[in-house]
């Protein structure tokens, strides 16, 4: 665990543990309820849940992936480009980049910033490509709601806004796979589930809002493996956050994710869970953020930095 | 070597490496050149060069430390409350808390954000004592130049200055210790030796300077094992960012480091440089800042944080 608040959040006794009041989506044009978060029915850019990457998707290099994304190629990317690292997403009104950065930095194993952009800017050293278009998906926030899942934010893309890349837990899937710790989402070629916990996270100024985290069931004797690799790359997540009872963080029902596609959980195996850089999100909206734009959950920026580059 | 950008810095070939131009000392009532950086002579806060810890420092709690300091002791704090983690202290005009935030966060190995307060602040949630009494030296800037050395800071604690307590290397030589590592300056009772390198880091808008150093001679037997259990402690700096030849990170003579006092390197000894929490400073001097309070080098911030909080 390399960082100390983000253990303390998750370790610590919480009595006061609730789920918080999350936004539900009642945004014209959007599908309804639960199922939109899931990305099950309807959003426009989920649609491919049983989206099978094919076999060189993993031998792209990162300008071919952020070129077929840009043409229009709406997948999550799960098992894109292996071996280069893969960044979640938000972009806020310069006027809350300090309480964003330190959001950030207050929320580390959640929220480690790989790379930031000037204000209005849509490229960054670690991502060259065009942050506006080289995403396979978007997500559009007024006021704290999300209103629009869109393919292309260059109308969007307000002077202001300050992009902010976030580490990813795909970026230590290759690894996993590596050490012969299997990987559901990946065999099932679909998104990874993420839920939101009752954890709280620290509060920076306005900001504030609960972790969220994504789920891969182990089997119990790969468990110490699977901490251990990932544990290895403090700068995507690192090693879970909690393993076994998703109960004990607030999640009601595995087989519901808030952000993704669900898995089963075998016999014999217990879901770990990993800090999820879809955590700023959760915080736009948990605070009512005037404007902002993140990744659709699952549909990363690709960079140009190897995952070795974050193993310690 | 946990993040990206630092060691990519150190690592690579610097074809224009040079020494940048760094301001000399020509304040009235503080000596001249760098016989004042290296507190040798003539600081009025850096008299204790042989000042030896008694044994019983070692043993004293964060808050027993800080309620010494704020009644007058001004002694480097290498071997206080062991156990306990230190840090350095940048404090600087609510205006360029943004760019100070993301200069750490962009400089990660030199700087580790550790706590930040609120504008006006004298205490954080890690720091529950008086950041403008509490630590045993201060150093006072304007417009890039250190104007004075202080042991108090309450007159000069503006209403708009943000308080950034960033990690030291002084929380793992305990850890060091324990598996055997010799630390000579503990042993001689001084401050740890510094410099200022020609590795530049990574510029924040406004901000940019050079990177800054600490430096422990290790017998080469034992440097392997100093990289290792250094580098289980990312958020204090982590493995050293350079071993051996000086010159290479442009230092021209160990004999005199810009802050703290020198030690010397024996045969079979290799010289081991890790990043050090001084660098805001540094970027302080190198960029003109108006106005900012950081402490006394080696003067250190004294944390309710064990040292283990931060091993990974």
């Amino acid at each position: 665990m390399p960082t100390r608040r983000a253990s303390a959040q998750v370790n610590r006794a919480r009595p006061q543990a609730r789920r918080p009041a999350f936004p539900q989506v009642r945004s014209p044009g959007l599908p309804q309820g639960n199922a939109w978060w899931t990305g099950r029915q309807g959003s426009p850019y989920c649609r491919s849940v049983h989206y099978s990457p094919r076999g060189n998707v993993a031998d792209l290099s990162p300008a071919r992936a952020r070129e077929r994304f840009r043409a229009g190629e709406r997948v999550p990317t799960a098992g894109w480009c292996r071996g280069w690292t893969q960044a979640n997403l938000i972009a806020v009104p310069s006027g809350l980049r300090y309480e964003l950065l330190l959001f950030a930095q207050l929320n580390p194993q959640a929220c480690p910033v790989l790379d930031v952009g000037e204000p209005g800017a849509w490229s960054t050293p670690l991502f060259p490509g065009d942050l506006r278009t080289d995403l396979p998906g978007y997500r559009l926030y007024r006021d704290g709601r999300p209103v629009a899942d869109l393919g292309d934010v260059r109308e969007e893309w307000r002077d202001d806004l300050v992009p902010f890349l976030i580490g990813c837990s795909f970026t230590f899937e290759a690894a996993l796979l590596a050490a012969g710790v299997p990987v559901r989402h990946l065999e099932l070629g679909t998104n990874v589930p993420m839920y939101v916990t009752d954890v709280p996270c620290s509060a920076a100024g306005s900001l504030s809002g609960p972790l969220v985290v994504s789920m891969r069931p182990v089997p119990e004797a790969l468990v110490a493996t699977a901490v251990e690799v990932s544990g290895r790359y403090p700068m995507v997540h690192g090693a879970p956050v909690h393993t076994g009872d998703p109960a004990a963080i607030g999640i009601a029902d595995l087989a519901r994710p808030d952000f993704g596609d669900p898995v089963e959980v075998r016999a014999g195996e217990v879901p770990l869970f990993w800090a999820c850089g879809v955590t700023p999100q959760a915080a736009v909206m948990a605070s009512g953020v005037e404007y902002a734009i993140g990744h659709l959950p699952g549909h990363m920026a690709i960079l140009d930095a190897r995952d070795d580059d974050y193993r310690v």
